[in-house]
């Protein structure tokens, strides 16, 4: 997205706020609350037991043999906030798919940059001594496993495992299509009380230079960097987020209703805006994620894959979907998608068509 | 049950028939079909490719330290008939978790030797060489993982595979109950379409020769012998029966009403039969397998763990609870359960009570 924005080498404790912030962000509505994850990773900076930094590297920086996996959260957001992980569960999935395949991972990659999955792969990181790179599979936050980067472009389905604060470790090996792992994943979590730890797949080093979304760590940080920056200097944070990520102000206004049914797992629904200032209006659907963008005149503003990032209108700060309430005075940014998300093979699983909107993509 | 009979140290072509309906009349109306099993295992049998016999061994002669896992197939019965197998399931379940625990098993053993779980191990023995283990886990036919002897008297659920038709494979590690892996297992039989192969757990010979059900395969194997034998000598198959397995004929009657209902996932309902004689009648209850047996003056006269097995009143082949229809001519065994189904700790996974009536066992 942004060109200039400082790469970082390592993370540490003074981080935190920020990268939540930026992942709150990129999280467009979902991808779960960015504030457990944080909790985590603070204690085991403030735990001597652990290293106090992070070790990040960037994606061009990767060995072409290295190996490297993704690892974060499964299960939906609402009850990751209540029924609060015990910190093995990734790192549990992580050693199973070493076993399984008798081979080490080398690094780690956060499956998605948006919302919690951002920051668990650190807490993994200080707990296995294991490099992060700065990159993603999505470049913000989607609901499926499918829906990442590695599987749009082909990787292999060749190890993967899950694992619940039990110890329960479910580990699949050799399945034909992601979308059928995501099946299999999405039951067993539900029955691990709905949400678990995972890792998956092995991927070289090469791999994930050419097919990861880049400098996203990095990004997030700078974002909520600039935002914290804004605010407590008495500047922008809308402008801030804007310059930073690309992005284009499209609506600011009160929430003035707000429409939610849970279907087949996922909070679906819609929120409607209405301008301070005029009778314009804007509606936004959602499925967990914030995902097509219209106006009363009909007119579609801006759709997924392309990022639709609702702020409060006053701090800047990250608003999710299910914190959406009447009367929230919010901004709405339209961000372009990454160029990785764009391309036909990446539409056809994360176009507006792929969560069943009758509609083509035009890009903001 | 019966201490006379011959011990098989292999099984032949010539042996399928017997078994089959040896497995059909030990299933007590569930346990799956053991016709899919016997075609799968004359294949092989058949196949140049593989030996023309299989090898059996007895409980008692396994070397304390070998290593022994159970193989089977997981699902509904009426699925497994219409949507076959490839053959490979429960060989890659079983490699799975060979090569996750980082060692060989030396035996298999069928978890369950009433229905097609009887077979199905003699066909993975062709594949890998491995022999199978004259015993089981059951000694009859259960719905559910966890109802057997290795789990019910404490074994770990160290390892455990299902692997599907197409190669998809799922391990399961450090479950922390039977029960719990029945709940994994059984999500993903359904995602799978309803039928996998399983492999679990590994166990140490000395555990098998105390736990299992001894002698199993060898019973079915003279039970269905003596129902041939007897019914092309024009002899009594019902006699033949009751004398090989120690039951006692409870009822003869005609089928006057069947309930079913499909309740998550078992084929539940109730059988009514009325006797040809008086006015007297017989009303069964079922949950894949007979569990319940009540005359109209509410005496009960079997229930779980002991077995009622249902089987055609004159040719002595065994009726399964799918195929029950109206005006059927059938005759009703109660048969003693081997004493390892009769403890309080079988009877809390197994007795009449955890099948949801509210009635004790009174043994047969």
């Amino acid at each position: 997205m942004n060109m200039d924005t400082r790469l970082l080498d390592s993370i540490q404790k003074d981080d935190l706020e920020a990268l939540g912030i930026g992942a709150g962000i990129l999280g467009t509505g979902g991808g779960g609350h960015p504030r457990v994850g944080k909790l985590r990773l603070l204690t085991l900076l403030e735990d001597d037991e652990y290293p106090n930094t992070v070790d990040i590297i960037q994606p061009t920086d990767l060995a072409a043999d290295a190996t490297v996996a993704s690892v974060g959260g499964m299960g939906a957001p609402t009850i990751g906030v209540e029924k609060l992980p015990n910190g093995q569960e990734e790192t549990n999935a992580l050693k199973s798919i070493e076993r399984f395949a008798g081979r080490e991972v080398d690094a780690l990659i956060p499956g998605e940059i948006g919302g919690v999955n951002s920051i668990v792969p650190l807490c993994v990181s200080l707990k296995t001594g294991l490099p992060v790179v700065d990159a993603d599979g999505m470049g913000r936050a989607f609901p499926e496993l499918q829906m990442d980067t590695f599987f749009i472009y082909g990787h292999p389905v060749n190890y993967a495992a899950i694992s619940d604060e039990h110890g329960n470790t479910i580990s699949y090996q050799d399945i034909d299509s992601a979308k059928r792992l995501e099946d299999f994943a999405r039951a067993a979590t539900v029955d691990m009380g709905g949400r678990a730890g995972y890792a998956f797949p092995l991927m070289d080093g090469e791999f994930v230079t050419e097919y990861s979304i880049p400098r996203t760590l990095s990004l997030i940080h700078e974002l909520g960097q600039r935002v914290l920056n804004a605010q407590s200097g008495g500047g922008d944070p809308l402008g801030a987020i804007e310059e930073t990520v690309g992005g284009q102000h499209m609506f600011t206004g009160k929430i003035t209703d707000v429409l939610r049914r849970n279907e087949e797992g996922f909070a679906r629904g819609e929120v409607t805006l209405g301008s301070l200032d005029n009778d314009r209006e804007l509606t936004i659907e959602f499925q967990n994620e914030f995902l097509i963008a219209r106006d009363n005149k009909g007119s579609l503003l801006a759709s997924v894959p392309d990022l639709i990032c609702l702020v409060d209108k006053d701090t800047g700060l990250p608003v999710t979907t299910d914190a959406l309430r009447y009367g929230q005075r919010v901004a709405v940014l339209g961000v372009p998608a990454p160029e990785l998300l764009k391309t036909d093979a990446a539409l056809n699983v994360i176009g507006p068509q792929a969560f069943g909107y009758e509609i083509d993509y035009h890009p903001i």
